[in-house]
Parts: C-alpha cells; structure tokens; sequence
C-alpha cells in the first residue's frame, strides 16, 4: 500500500514563513513562537522536503547576525540534503513599505525597495536558488486619486528591466517569478491575476527572465479557476514557479493547506501540473505558500507540512489512475476532448472553402456532450471508489 | 445650467441587445415585446446617442428578409445620422453553442461559428464598423476534464489569426476586440479578465489588429477594479473599446445601467478614459451594454438609455472640476502622486550607487501620504459639495 | 462492493423541473425538448428515487388538459410507487412576477400570487405532498427606492399566516418551507439567508407550521457555509426540508449536481444531516434541485440525476466510517470537541464563583487544538485512502 | 451654505480602537503609535462627536494602572461633555482566545472570557454605557470536524442567558447587541448575518434584552444589502446598535470609512435608519467602525474622522430632499410603492373570494413599475444635480 511518504524525488519545498508563521493577525497577537530557520529545515527534512524558500527578513532580519546565521544554516542544508530553491524580498511588513516598493509614489521607498532586492539577490545566488519571487503585496492603492495605476506600471517595468539586467550582468542562473493578488492587504493591488501579470511581462525588457509563480488562492480570491490559470500560463511558457495552498473562494486570503479549501480544483490542478505527453506540464518545485491556522500548537504545525505533502502525492496517484483508466480514456473521446487538437481550418484548405460549406446546427445542436458523465468519473477517482 | 443632454459629439453607442432586451432570464419569460431595429436607432438619436452596434441575430436574424432588414436599417441611419461603430457575433444563444463557438471540442462547430464570424465581419465591413468584438461567453467549460485548456486557447490562436489575415487581406478598416469575462453562462470562461486577454493577444499572429473590450461588471464579478484594469489596458495600447454597465461585484452579471452598482468607481473609470496631457485616454465611442431590468416597460427602456449617458455627462463634468481643482492639486502633491512618474534609478546613476546609498527606513515609514484627504475631495466633488 | 445503488429507502427526490430543465438561460434559448412529467416519474423510479416535487406550472401548466395530466400523473406514480413529497407555486417566470408575487407592489400582483398558491396548496394536498416549499425569487429590489423592505415582510407575514390559515382550517398535512437566496433573478432578495428567514419566521402567526427549505448553492453565493447553516437551522427545530446541489461560492447560481463544486463541505454537509446518538438530524426527504448542465443531451440528464443520489451515498458511507474510526474518536476528544457540550457554569455554581477563579490565559494559550490532524482524518476518509 | 460641522445633536460616536489603530495586518507591523484614550477623546470632541464606545484591552489594558487610566479618562469625558455609550469585550485579540471564547472548545477559555466580559460589564455601567455589544469573531472554524456548532449555540446561548440575567440582577440600564460577520479572522464565523443573528436571539431567555449590532461591511462581504439588513432588523425590534463603514464587497474586512465602498448603498442606508412618518427608524448613536488606512498618519487619521461624520450629514441632507421632491413622490407613487403598504387580502375579505376573483395576468404583466426612473432621481439627488 502506499504510504504517501515523500522523498526529495518528489520536489516538495515550503517557505520559512509557512510553518514559522507565528500567528499575527488582523485581530490578533502571535499564538506561536519564532520558529528557528534551521529547526525549520531539519524538520521539514525529516518529512521528506527537498527544498526550501525565505524571504530576507525570515532568515536573515538581523543584520548583526547575518554571517553567524548564514553559517548555521547553509551547515544545516548540508547535512540534511535539502537545497534552497527559490528566494523573495519582504517589501511589506515594515511601515515603510505601506504604500508599496517598487510602486510607492514616494521614490526614496522604491530606491530603498530597490536595494532590498538587489543584496536578497545577491544572497539567493549564493545560495543556489533558482528562482526568484515578487509578490508585490503592498504595490497598489485603496483610493482612485492617490496611485497613477500607469505610472505606477512604468516603475514596476524599469525596476524588472534592473533587476533583469543585474542578473545577467552577474551571470546568475536566477529567473524571476511574478505573483499575482487581487487585494489585500491594500484594496486593490496591482497586477491582479495571472492574465495581468503575464501581459505585463510581455512588455519588459527582457521577458524570457520574468514569469510567474501563481497561487491557488489568490486566484480563487477572484473567483477564478486555478488549473485554466496555470495551463494559460503554461501555453505562454510562463509557469516558472507555483505556490500551492488552499482557499474558499472570494473572502480574506485563507493560506489553508493544499487539499484544503476546493479539493476538486486541486485535482485538476495537479492534472494540469502533470500534463500529458503532448503537452508537458510543469517540472519545477511542488511549493507550498499556506499558513497553519492559529489553533495548532508547533505539532500541529508539522501536520499540516506533512498534510500538503501527504495531499499531493494522493492527488497525483488519483489523476494518473484517471488518466489510465479505460472508461476515462473513451469517455475522453466520447466529449470530443481530443477533437479539439484539431486544427479548425483543415491542411490546405480555404477560409472561403469553410464559409462555404454546409453547415447544419440544428443537428449539430442535438449531439450531446457527456460532460458529466466524464466529470462523475474524475470525482469517482477522487472519492477512490473506482 | 448645464442640462447633460448629449450630442454626438459625446460619440455614445448602444447595442441593439440592449434595448431591445426582451427580459429572457433563467428563471422568466420575456416581460417586453421585440423591438424593432430601426425603431431602437430613431429613438437613440432623439435621445443623443451617435451610434449603434450589433450581433449578426440581432439585426438580421431572419435571412429571408436579410435585405429588405437592411435597406430599412441603413435608411434609418441615414436619416438619423447614427452610425453604425461595433458590430459582433452571437456565438451563444443558438444551442449549437452549447460548448461555445470558437473553442468547441465539436469541430464542425468551431468551423459553422468561424464561418458565423466571416459573414457578418462583412457585413460590419460594408456598414462601416470599425471594430468588431468577439465576447466567447461560451467558451469555457463546467467541468475538469471536459476541455483541454491549452488546446482550446491554440484553436482561440487559430481563428484570430485567421480572422485578422482575413480583414488585412479584405482590405477592411476593422481591428478585433476580446471580451473577456470570468463566468458566467459558462462555470468558467476562457480569458476571463483583462489580464488574460491581453496576455494572449500577445501571442497571436497579428496582434497589433486586437485589443480588449473590457465590460465594467464583468471585472467587478472578479471583484477586480474596473479602472485600474483600464488603465493597465491603455499601458498597453490595447483599449479599443469599452462596455459601460453597472454590477454588485462577485454575483450574476448585472448588467445595470451605467452609474448604478458601484459609483465612486465609475468615477475614477471616466478619470481613466478621461486621461490627462502627459497620459492620453481612450478616445473611442462611449459604448453601454446593460439590460433594462424586467420590472421597466418599454418607456422604462428609455429612461435607462437616457440615463447611462446622464450618468457619464454628470461624472466627466465632475472629475473635470476635480483635476481642475487647486486644493485637489496641492492635495495630489502631498499625496506624492506625480512622484511616481519620476524614474527610480537616476539618469546616469548606476544601481550599484542605488544600492549603496544611505537610507532611513524609520523616518520615509513616518511620512504621512495623505491619500484619505484627497479620496475625501474627490469624494466631494462626486457629490456635488464642491 | 458497495454498488452505490439507491432504494426507496434512501429517501431520494427530485424536481420535476431539475431533469425537465430545457437549458433556457438569460444568453441562450433551449438544448433540449420539453421532458414529460410521466417519463420523468418512470425514469427517476428506476433510478432509484423515492419521490419527487413540482411547481404548478411543471405539472399542469395547461389548464384545459389539467385533469387528463393528472390523471396520467397519478397513475404513473402508482405505477412506479413514487410519492409526491413537495410541491411549490411558479411565482418567478411569468412576467406578471417581475416585481415578484407575495410581495409585490401591485397589489393585484399580489392577489393573484396567492390565488395561484392556494390552487395548488389543494393539489399538493391531494398528492399527498407533506411539504410546501416557498421560494421567493423575484420578491426583492435591484434599487433602493423601489421597495419598502418593512412593508414587505408585512405582506411577506401577511400571506404566510393567511396560508398557514388555511391549512390548519382544511386540516391539510402540510407544513410549510422557505427557501432563502441572496440574489438573482432579482438584484437583493428578501429573506437572503437561512438567518433571515428563520427569524422571520419567529414572528409569523402560527410559526410552527413554517420552516426552512435552504439550498446548498444558495447559502454558498453569499460564502456562507451550509452545514454551519443547516447546524443552527436543526437547533431551531426549523430544518423541514433540503435543496441540495453544488455551487462554486459567489457567482451566478449555477445548480451544478450534488458534490460538484464544494466537495468538503458536502461531506460535511451529509455529516450535519445525520446528526448523532445525542443530536438527532434530519430525517425528511433528500431533494434535489439542480439544472444539468446545457451541455448534456437527455442521457446525460439521467446521469447527473444518477450522481446526485450516487455522490449522497458514497459520503454518507464515509462520513458514518469516519465517525466509526477510533483514530478520528481519539482525535475528536483531543481537540476538545465534546468538550463544548459541557455547560460553561458549573451545575450549582454562581457567575460570582466563576468570576473570582483564577484562570491562567497564558497557560490556556499554549494548549494546542490539533484541528488539522482531525482535519486530514477526514481528508483522508473523503479521498478513500484509510 | 452647509458646512457639514457635526455637533453632539447628531449623535456620532467612535470606538476607541478605530483613530487608535495601529496599523498591524497579517502581512505588516504598526504603522501608527499607540493612541492615548484621553487624547482620542479630546480630538474627537473637538471634531463634533457625541461619543465614544470602547473595548476593555482599548481603555484598561494594564490592569496595574486601571484606576489611574479611568480617573484620567473619566476627567476627559466630563471635560468635553463625550459620553460612552457603548462597551465591549475584547475575546480576539489574546492567543487564549485563538479558538473563541463563548464557544471555544476548551470550557475553561470560556470560563474566562465569561468572567472577562462580566468585569467590563460593570465598567460599562459604571461609565454610562447602554448598549454591550458582543463580535464572536473567533466564534466559528476552519474545518467541519473541529466545532459541534449545535453545541456551540448552546454555549452562545448559555452565556446570553447568564449576562442577561447578571444585568437584570444588577439593575444596569444595559442592552446587548450582537455583532455578526460571516469570515475572518475564522473561517467560518458563527451567527455569520443580521439575519442568523435575530433567528439565534428568540431563543435566548430573555430575548428582549439583546438585539443586533450590525456592520455596513460584515454584511456586504457577504454580498447582502446593508440597507435591505437594518429593514429587517428594525422589522424585529432588534436595531440596537449600528457599525457604520466602507467595504467593497466579498473580499478582506477593508473598514474603511463611511462613504468609501458602496455609496449608493450608503444612501440607502441613512435612507433606512431615518425612517419615515408611518415607520421610525433608528434613534440611537451613530457609531462608526472602521480603520483609517495604513498609509496615514495622525492627521490622516483625523481627517478619516472628520470624513466619516461629514459623509453622513451629507447623505441625511440628501436623502431629506430626496424625500420631498415632489417628482421622487410622484415617482415613488407611479412605482406603486405605498401600495404594498395595503394588505392584500381587504378587510373582511375571505380567501375563498380572493381566490375566485378574476385576474388578467396578461394586463398586470404589461403594467411598467417606473424603477429605473425613480432610481435615477435618487442618483441625481446624491450627485447633487438636483
């Protein structure tokens, strides 16, 4: 039987401030405290993690420290195999960033943010990261007259033309991953949704540096689907990192762990993330962006890492049984799914030809779908009674 | 005293739909009679408006009277003045659509709607429509694995670039315009933001023939911000149209008249198209898309078209006294506002000096921004206690 | 195996308007043809449905061959030995509605309204229907000044006590049933919630004959949790009967099949409906009311009509393996769940004694929860995987 | 010309916690200093409120220098002539309370936030308050296994009856008033509407002692009509106590100040609390909850103040003219709206006659009701263009 017990094969990576989270809400006061980054790796070495993430401020908010830090933690990395996979800047949490970094009308800020990502840069190459992620939080307004939205745009635009350039500049194998929000904790924040986002990159300087890193939350916020997300921003080759977690729908920002929240989305995010032969899908790190609710003590803690983890894998194993299974597979041809694989306008053949031809919708009309008989199968799978 | 009565010089557009919307919803019959075509035209010029746009079943539904609907029809905008702006296709109502138009896993659908598309493209052509809109309401899905996300946006690819090679051969003076939407008849709609759009604009063969239509409730629905996904629209050159309506965020689509639902961002929204002399804005028509609410007869109908365009005159009059406003302009200094308009790295300053430069994190944080104080006098302005 | 098969016992009912949905919605006209009542009796009894529910208008909407349906109706139900369990007025789809029936402004509206409901209280009575479900879907306001929401609920109280009336002085069976919804068709509805209704009813006349009907959809378009508000609609003994479906939170009411949308909170959802040894639930017909998606041809109709019932079975074996598990046992006293049923005051002890204990917040603070432990047991028993 | 000067006949009250929010957020730290209790009440006496209301962590967090702090306080209130008029527990902010405190889990938390709210029950008396309100906004979950919410009622339940028997013991002139919120900071927030928060207080004891508090965007991120909420509320008897803010529908808790988010509303919502002739609305304090933004400072603070106030006595201005035009009373008239104000069954009138009378559907089909201009009247009063 399976175990659902990862192994690093399975590329699984959690940011610091996930399982450190200290509980700081709204509303209320930390309800644990601070997790040490190395206490953090080892345990979540021991549950089969592969990698991990920070923001500056996570591993490093004390500037006295640093080196003393930096050295206990890339000695933890070493003896427990896990690798640092992707790092981020904290352009949020103190007050000078309330009305944003790399966007804040006042330009001292956006110097100041500015250089906060440069030496976090600097840090996340030397520690082998990959990937490097904004998630401009504070980038936005809660007024119509205070921010000019496409000034604003043009800032964000020649802070990615820097950063990128810096990198290739420095030679780092680091590429940049966006993420998206719709709001909160500013009313509307900049750069919405994965469609925004990846239109906004098509406009950089150096675009093959920049996509993004996408959260089932955040577009659940929206109410949008999180699969067709991701398997737009895998068409536009676009999907360099994802953040996995869980939501229910249009409310506060949730940050439940993966499974949580709407457990058949995630199975058709996970079907997405799989792709199939024809279509790849994605093979970079599987990370976790989620909080541990308030409730849980430091065990409860690891419960929900080996939830998210635990999640995933069942998940996978139902989608490539869905996927195998031979009444999906003639169901599948039954909906016409494969049809659409088809060109519209047949090899060699006109527009004027199409326009042409006879067409006759009402019988068209009449062919049913099965839909849902395919969809009752995928949940069948889900429930594991198939 | 200004009376707000509009001249074409304020190039407002209605569609035919919206009028002459029956009163058809999921749960009731039609509360009004059919309104016919050229009645709607005669009526919106007495009213002000200075065009009209169409769906091919809106205007020309009947084939066998095609020409005869026609001759009326032109002959109304001629003695009218109106003409005709955005024209469009309904690839919804007929139940061949039922798994949309473009992106049908049916192919001999995807072919009969492409054909659709062509023949009234010609007829947008030969009545003078410069833009032609393409709203895939039903392009989506309900379900996981009933639609191939990545193959359905290489067929959307397909037909727009089809349909571009299309006009550029024709010759035609018409650009494209994408609709997006989030839900809505379907579960969940391909593109179904701003974002998305435009991003896959971004990807098709021709893009500079397409552009967005984005539609105030259908951004909202997505509780995103109508006038920042505009403005981010004009950053990238892509607004060729607008949908004005009103909406109650995440719900049904509304479709209210243009100022009901959420007024103080119908405000900022005719700030945006507004623009100002370093940002110019969207010059196109003023174009409603909003259905007369059931409980109205057919006086109602007009009441609302009369409204839509009240609404707009009364806002832009507003946010004109608002830019123009000395105390809203100082406000707008302190707020920092234009700052951001200037560049965050120097002319001529490397980002090493960037980087290296002294900050003070404690005392940019304790500057006040003073957005609340300017949101305040716009808010006066909105109601007229300026 | 658990073949998932349903009996009579299993309680299942549907509408006849859910498998008889032609698909109409406000941007497309019907996919499919008009389904006989008869044929819908003998399909859903083979099914495996015990019961079903109409509105007048599904089952007699022609007067002149009313007694010829009945008639056949009748007999197709001794035929097959399905009950009518529900019955409920069409006072949403004519346009005499648009302003809604028992509430309507016109007070001729509002004569007729209940005309057509005592019609068919008589009929439901004959049938041998138990319960008479209200659904109040056009009685609401897209504007403020429209309604006098006061007055409203008068006429709202005013018929339901004249109904209740009359049913005590017919010495008919019958209780009657609200159904909540926050909006669509009409922009804000009446009574929006489970909330709002039950405490309408507290004040009604005769409150013990009127209950609650609350669909599962309805309660999620305004992100409120249905089992929580099914919980407290049993704890006010006004749980009288069910509508369930699926929905994916706020967005247009999309009466997906039960366990499509949210799938958590449908297992918790049939959780809440068993109830327990101490806390009886609910033990009424299990209705649902739903629209197969327009994509389906007829066979695809009868297999969400078959999902329906499957899903409800397959989590009610869950959920019962769940509460049955001793790990789950253990971890339900760890979190302190039984716990809550203890009075706060001890039995003979003064609010004074309890007062002037010490209590030690810090100490109570640091005790751990371990809802997500018991969350995962309940994942995993969703996912099949224990 | 108005001035819009509040003085203390209008009756504005602030909560302490509202100027004296520090700016803390799930993502971000304080961006204010603390506030001293004293010097909000003198500021906000200065500006033209009437009161003040307060939490006992707000006034008295450090128990070591209690006397002190209300011997300063109390000189405030005398000296600018404030009054407290209403108090309220704070059961949120401490790690104790992570789980809720009247239906927590574990019964000794509840113990304590019982003897924690009794203790300031006296302070409220002592200090003049009517009105207690109680927010359970760590009353609910995040997952279904984790809370028995029957039991949870019964706890709610069992300390409303033990308060309400201690302030009748006690002789205080005190009310309480439930605040409900559907999410956040839990998941699932019990009693989460107006409506589920009236159904819960009939079954309390003493139900006239306890009434609602409802919050302008407690409900809207629920997407119900705020307006629509306190008609119903008054309906019951049960408007206590009013929280007046901004929210731009479901998404985060914004609070932001009164005007901001929905003004359309807004207006509908002073409409609803000034009542009319036959119906009076509400007469108590008009209370404002809500966050001034993080992005200002104190005098951003101030002017959020200020704002709140003036947007309200410039709504009351608007929605008095609005009530005596003559053409809105024509309007109101045509839209047949006093008409509902008619029983519909006429004095000494049978159902059975009703029932008989002849109705012409098709006639009363055809009647418009006017909404749209009705509605735009209002639109036209609130932009002060008439």
């Amino acid at each position: 039987m399976n175990s659902y017990t990862p192994t690093k094969n399975d590329k699984f990576s959690f940011g610091l401030w996930t399982v450190g989270w200290e509980g700081v809400d709204v509303f209320g006061t930390a309800v644990r405290a601070p997790l040490d980054p190395v206490a953090a790796v080892e345990k979540l070495a021991e549950l089969g993690a592969a990698a991990i993430s920070f923001h500056d401020d996570d591993l490093v908010p004390d500037d006295a420290k640093r080196e003393q830090t930096l050295e206990r933690f890339t000695k933890a990395l070493a003896d427990t195999g896990l690798v640092v996979e992707m790092a981020t800047t904290n352009l949020f949490a103190h007050p000078v960033f309330k009305d944003g970094g790399l966007t804040a009308n006042d330009r001292d800020v956006r110097r100041y943010a500015l250089a906060k990502i440069l030496r976090n840069v600097d840090l996340a190459a030397e520690l082998g990261a990959k990937t490097y992620v904004l998630w401009g939080g504070r980038e936005g307004a809660e007024s119509g007259g205070s921010k000019d939205v496409r000034a604003a745009l043009d800032r964000y635009k020649e802070s990615m033309d820097l950063l990128t350039g810096y990198v290739r500049e420095q030679g780092y194998d680091i590429r940049f991953a966006l993420e998206p929000k719709p709001n909160e904790p500013r009313g509307d924040i900049l750069l919405p949704t994965i469609g925004h986002a990846i239109a906004f990159i098509n406009d950089l300087a150096d675009p093959d540096l920049v996509g993004i890193n996408p959260e089932v939350g955040h577009e659940q916020m929206a109410g949008l689907n999180y699969a067709h997300g991701i398997a737009q921003a895998l068409w536009h080759g676009k999907l360099f990192h994802i953040d996995l977690n869980g939501q229910h729908g249009p409310r506060f920002d949730q940050d439940l762990r993966f499974g949580a929240g709407n457990l058949r989305e995630a199975f058709w995010t996970v079907d997405t993330l799989l792709g199939s032969e024809d279509r790849p899908g994605y093979d970079g790190f599987v990370h976790f962006d989620y909080k541990p609710p308030r409730t849980e003590d430091l065990d409860g803690v690891w419960e929900t890492a080996r939830a998210c983890m635990r999640n995933y894998l069942v998940l996978r194993e139902k989608v490539q049984a869905f996927r195998a299974d031979p009444e999906v597979i003639e169901a599948v041809a039954a909906a016409r799914v494969g049809e659409l694989a088809v060109p519209t306008l047949g090899a060699g053949e006109s527009l004027e030809e199409l326009r042409k031809a006879t067409y006759d919708p009402e019988a068209l009309a009449a062919r049913g779908l099965g839909f849902e008989y395919l969809d009752q199968l995928a949940m069948d799978h889900l429930l594991g009674i198939r």
